[in-house]
């Protein structure tokens, strides 16, 4: 896919940039080269997408292509891995895609080494502290990619403006799972910031802000990002349902397990009968059998819910089409853009 | 104190920052007004020892006084309260400065609301997002301050070292901590990075930074930072033994109830005789009773640790002296950075 050609070059940015800290690291003491070996693996593989979405932004407002604006877009990488991190330490969650999340990497060492103090602590003091490095780093690389100063600073109020977003949607999503959820707006609005802003609109405009100085063009991205960001969510929240664990690298219903007021459960939860209700009431965030599982997409399914987003992946992606259609960007950009809706929403992860 | 004057000054800077904040925080939901009120009732007071260090640093290197320059310096407060906040979730500290850490904040509010889940999860989820938001929120103050874009950037440098110093310094304390310590070196290795550098020699590169770009005035400020810095960590060790819980904020023995390896307790360690290092063994890093606090308080005395401790104190407060009477930098700076080493060295807190 054209769109995600840029790949192995924001692998090379990674490579490089943390080749540059190791021997920062180094310099502490030997015994850091672990967080610099976590993060290289951590960071190795995946679709790029926020990167992608970066770059297409920055060529759609007229940037031309260089290595500058790779490293630029790559330190989306870096904050999308603090994000993960951390979320897997307050999810308590063991695996990350099909492989065990950071926390339980440092829980190993610590057991395998029989270190003094609890296992469980010093795994999340860990991945506490490596996700604050990352955090860090994302900013740095973005700040030391070789861009003009000037362009840099207009970008940096964007991304800044996304970090207090993404923060602030996470917590959202804590917070509203704590009520208990409740609305399918209030679910519509965690994704909105937890997802359709930070893994699609924001990226858009930190390229165009670091091209040009062009509010007609955030406003063009933001109508074409938005909506696909919320298909983009809404596509996970399915898989999070009905995904195979080797595509997800999660387990089976995993959202379901933990519980999670999505707007597919939201949804589910308001349409079902009383019967399917009080199965839902009774199964949702606990324990699950297999058997279970298969009867709670059983109720998702025939309650009509499953349908209904279906439906509105389809419709939030044909306006957000439409509103491509309409921007007024590079053509190139277009293309790349048009293929990235596909990428982001496709059935598979 | 003339060298700590600054301060209304650096709450004004946190007031107008955080002020600018919530509407971002309000349209996301109005229910995260509490983040922006827990980062507010965190900054407020303190000795902004950071940030005095910034600042001075700035003016001893030839830069004039501005609420720009105030500003930058002010993002070190923001850090420093990322890292205060992650460190107490990571040791499980209910307390900070006498009142509740932030996790605990974040607990009560479950507990209150009686919202669904683990409250200790929540209030674990909510504390690492805070840590991150002001983390976020802290380079960006920094290069919102409105000095000139090339201070900026070449002050950003300095800016990205110390925070990986600082991650990786908070990562090898637990390390070590894990590990059971074993020597003095490594004690001295933690304090030079998690506290030396990142409390006072960084600070004052982050501004000579700002100022001007010139190495020797960072190596006069390396000369004069790096034994003051490790001084201050040598009498925080002290008070952590020793302070008084009115005076600390944290109950008394606190470092001994943990098993803190600090420099003076690898020394206790080293030189207690057969008999204290028995009561050693079996009481530190436990539960501990107050006559237990006193029999191991009088072992850290009796073996002679306090006293070379005290010295070491001296030693290394004279060298910075020196070295400071000897450092090409504005008068006015010099005489408010002899001033900031007593006020960052005194016996209280």
């Amino acid at each position: 896919m054209k769109s995600l050609e840029i790949r192995p070059r924001v692998q090379k940015c990674i490579d490089e940039f943390i080749a540059e800290q190791r021997p920062i690291l180094n310099k502490v003491s030997p015994s850091l080269n672990e967080l610099a070996d976590f993060t290289q693996e951590f960071l190795s593989g995946g679709k790029r997408l926020r990167a992608a979405f970066c770059y297409w932004g920055y060529v759609g407002a007229g940037g031309k292509d260089s290595q500058e604006i790779i490293c630029a877009a790559t330190s989306l990488e870096f904050l999308q891995a603090c994000a993960l991190i951390h979320d897997d330490v307050m999810d308590a969650s063991d695996t990350r895609r099909g492989k065990p999340s950071i926390h339980k990497r440092f829980e190993k060492m610590h057991k395998e080494n029989k270190w003094l103090g609890e296992t469980k602590q010093f795994g999340m003091g860990g991945a506490i502290l490596l996700g604050d490095l990352v955090l860090s780093w994302a900013d740095e690389l973005l700040l030391k990619s070789g861009l003009d100063a000037q362009d840099l600073l207009r970008g940096k109020r964007i991304y800044d403006l996304m970090r207090t977003e993404l923060m602030a949607g996470q917590y959202l999503d804590i917070f509203e799972q704590s009520r208990g959820g409740g609305s399918l707006e209030n679910a519509f609005n965690v994704i909105r910031y937890k997802s359709a802003k930070y893994t699609i609109e924001r990226p858009l405009h930190l390229g165009a802000a670091m091209a040009k100085d062009d509010d007609e063009i955030l406003k063009n991205y933001s109508d074409y990002g938005l909506p696909l960001g919320e298909a983009f969510q809404l596509r996970d929240d399915v898989l999070g349902v009905f995904g195979d664990p080797e595509e997800t690298g999660k387990p089976a219903g995993d959202d379901l397990r933990e519980g999670k007021r999505t707007v597919l459960m939201e949804m589910t939860f308001e349409k079902a009968n009383a019967s399917q209700k009080e199965t839902l009431n009774k199964l949702f965030g606990n324990l699950l059998t297999d058997d279970d599982v298969a009867l709670l997409r059983q109720i998702v399914t025939e309650s009509g819910a499953l349908a209904e987003v279906e439906t509105m992946i389809s419709t939030l992606l044909h306006k957000s089409q439409q509103a491509l259609a309409m921007a007024k960007i590079t053509s190139q950009a277009k293309e790349a853009l048009s293929e990235l809706a596909l990428a982001a929403t496709s059935r598979r992860v």
